[in-house]
């Protein structure tokens, strides 16, 4: 048999032809693929066949899911937005495994160290496989070699366009709920699992076959804002608890006092000021980590400072953009998921504090979408390479231990910039070529460490515009040159040759793979 | 040829197999008609294909026509936000004559008087037929047989069901928006044009091949909150005027002064409460009729003087429903359109005046709509039968005049009320059988006049409760009787045998003919 013999792709990664026993198209470089088909049609229901007085309230989710039809094989899809405090995907498979259900596949918008609970799932043969990043304990047991099926993973923006074009078919969608109407209407934003919004249940809830609703605080009809519309929604579910609160939105993140990621930051911030593209009615995208937190700080400063506004920042919020909405430095929060209990509170309270989708944001197979509209975007990654291509899935040692996220459909903004630490635990993060592809080169514009400010070379503009900056502006190579003399060059990451998971570029094109490590 | 031989639907009326060289399903019963299919798939788009920076900004209409590849024999949608001041619809065509485009279908979510002016384009065969309530001077010119294709009359939820079924298929769609970004973002809530809200047009963003939004106030991104998301937008054109202002909101609805409807308002209200429909937390739709708006005000009054509110009601907003909001009376509004500035003022600044579509309200093919969930719903109609049939579309003299409205979707509702006259210019409204029948008996609960109340004899449950009222309580026997004698038995509509348009049910199913009216 001559199966996955695999092809190169674009970025010259090899690529098996089959994945799961499903045809792979390889990468063909930004924006070549043409997608041909048609969008995913789910089956025309009827009302005639749902409660004439609007209630689907059911016993409890066995109930639910045993009325779903649930059987083996089917996929099913549970989102993340309680994060590390997700209860739903555990309580899920606990009654597959105890209905004897088998082979199913996972396909969680995101996975969360919590999620090591489902190990013995998939030891024991009710889940098959998982489509969704994998994240700690579940990326480790597929590095290695132990899952049954490969990994796919997805960006926030492809996992919308692979149920949008019916690339991946979810039989049963339970759809963890914070607030939630009888209807099936749904929201984050109250109750005592209140996580803001619900935005990476959209596809879900639109093209699933069966949607549960499964909520800890039923509220009268109507649940407004119906983030999730109940006209979508088969079943509703009451349960005692559906997520740890406190592990939900944690509260904990906070600016980084790390002396060398202040100086990363502040260089970023300076970097942007300087090249003219922080500008009244800009727009940028952060994150919620340290330095990115503390970016956006200084953002803050330098709009007070000039006596501008950004017409918008896309979230994850937290109560450091709350912040500077409330004070009026920001027109508008476009927000993806709240990271903390402000940013709850304002998308509850604020109008400008909008919650926004993977269909609004990321969907590459969409008519447009907002990333494309950001003026900065700050990222992290694992590694880069002399390219400037980015990998975040892996590390060095080629261990998958983080999902994809948004990071993918982020690298369509105006200016993409990686405020990157030059080694970590003394590796080099700049490497020749990195561990694992997730981001073409082509498409990030800016490396900032703490040794210097990589531009890259297709940004002629910029580099143009800071010719007689005082900011460290330095090659690549010679920031990779500075790591290696101080750390020396890493070994190439341990790999055999069984592929273990693929990383899917945002038009369902497969990038790049992950395969198993050697024991050591 | 044996073809549109007919058949006899569930109702007893004639049905011709095809219409418009479509296979015709005739109606089958309440509930009965199971849909088969799947959902229609429109082409997956790609984010390749549309500007990197979100900017869909074309010259003009006629430029986005042009690249949208009008041509002959296409489906064109505009909505009806704008009621008689809708200035799209005529631009539309007359660029498509201009064009010496031709057969085009006009599917409107409603048309109005104004489009009088279209006619000029079904003469000339720019327009082939229309898809869409005939009011008015466009059915009259149907009923008298001068359309060259059948129309099609389609409830509100209708509409939504045949885009999404794939029963018609939009090739573009012009939206009309007060407010709107250059990626396309779209609502109805502020500007010059300011209409509320966008819902009639969500089915034409969501399946159009080609979705252009027109719009007279261009706002920067994002246009929030987006009722039409513009990752479903092609092209987004920037023109001097999109409707006539004091014709979108004509604030002139005001509260009937007759007594006869008075009268008939009291006693609707009055039916209400003995029969324990009005109780804390309960749900109603009235309507923009001066009737209608009277029993809201009623309702009102029994609020107040019970110290209860209603949980939400169902819009068309107006004044008087936003002072009940304002007044703690409501919870909610539901709005499907809003009929004054107070409605477009109350929905931009009140958190729980909320804008719904046709999708959320009244999609039959959906997993349940609200319909099923207003405990009272107050409808008009031009003829009922002793059977509690019911018409909206056509006179006693068999002349199309009216839409169907959201009329058959509110029929679903737990206690369907007409409140009606008699008689109406001599002519009974109580009919042995309705000229055209647009909604079944079975769905019909009560019917108020002015001499009387009559109770569907399947509401045994209402009769109960009602046993011991001192409400007129007659048969609807006893009311046409009374009508009669008063005005004799009006003579059948003069028609001829050929069809000039059809009614659909909720489901796709056809309900009922219209037949073109013999010339005087």
């Amino acid at each position: 048999m001559a199966v996955n013999k695999g092809v190169e792709n674009a970025v010259g990664r090899k690529i098996p032809s089959t994945i799961n026993g499903k045809p792979a198209v390889p990468f063909q470089g930004i924006g070549k693929h043409q997608p041909a088909g048609r969008k995913y049609a789910p089956p025309i229901p009827s009302c005639a066949n749902y409660p004439a007085d609007g209630n689907k309230l059911v016993k409890d989710l066995r109930t639910a899911l045993i009325n779903a039809g649930l059987r083996d094989g089917m996929t099913v899809s549970t989102h993340h937005h309680f994060r590390d405090g997700d209860l739903i995907a555990h309580a899920l498979f606990t009654i597959a495994s105890e209905l004897d259900v088998k082979d199913l596949v996972w396909f969680p918008s995101a996975s969360f160290p919590c999620h090591e609970a489902l190990i013995r799932y998939l030891e024991d043969g009710t889940i098959h496989h998982i489509e969704g990043s994998l994240n700690g304990p579940l990326g480790r047991y597929a590095s290695e070699g132990k899952m049954r099926g490969v990994g796919v993973l997805r960006s926030h923006g492809g996992r919308y366009q692979a149920v949008q074009d019916g690339e991946v078919q979810i039989d049963i969608a339970v759809i963890a709920a914070p607030a939630a109407d009888s209807f099936g209407n749904a929201n984050g934003l109250s109750g005592p699992s209140a996580c803001g919004l619900l935005g990476f249940a959209l596809a879900d809830a639109q093209y699933a076959g069966h949607v549960i609703v499964a909520t800890d605080h039923l509220v009268d009809f109507p649940c407004y804002p119906w983030q999730i519309q109940g006209n979508y929604v088969d079943q509703v579910v009451k349960m005692e608890q559906i997520g740890i609160p406190e592990k939900i939105v944690s509260g904990t993140t906070e600016i980084t006092r790390s002396p060398d990621r202040l100086f990363i930051a502040e260089l970023t911030a300076r970097f942007c000021e300087e090249a003219g593209l922080i500008r009244d009615g800009f727009s940028f995208q952060a994150g919620a980590g340290g330095t990115a937190l503390s970016i956006g700080n200084y953002f803050g400063e330098i709009m007070r400072r000039r006596g501008i506004k950004a017409r918008f920042a896309r979230g994850g919020s937290n109560k450091y953009l709350v912040q500077m909405l409330e004070e009026g430095l920001i027109d508008y929060i476009l927000d993806g998921q709240t990271f903390d209990l402000e940013g709850v509170r304002s998308m509850r309270e604020h109008p400008r504090h909008v919650d926004t989708s993977p269909f609004t944001s990321y969907n590459y197979h969409g008519k447009g979408n907002f990333a494309g509209l950001v003026d900065i975007v700050i990222l992290g990654a694992t590694e880069v390479d002399v390219n400037f291509n980015a990998n975040v899935v892996t590390h060095s040692d080629g261990v998958l231990l983080h999902g994809i996220g948004g990071w993918q459909n982020c690298l369509f903004s105006k200016n993409v910039i990686l405020p990157l630490p030059l080694f970590r635990d003394r590796v080099p993060v700049i490497r020749d070529e990195v561990t694992t592809l997730c981001g073409p080169g082509e498409l990030i514009d800016i490396i900032v460490t703490e040794r210097g400010i990589a531009v890259n070379p297709r940004r002629e503009d910029l580099l143009e515009r800071l010719k007689k900056s005082t900011l460290p502006i330095k090659s690549i190579a010679q920031l990779k040159a500075e790591a290696e003399q101080i750390c020396g060059i890493p070994d190439p990451a341990p790999f055999t040759e069984k592929v273990v998971a693929v990383v899917k570029w945002v038009d369902g094109t497969v990038i790049d793979v992950v395969r198993q490590v050697r024991a050591s």
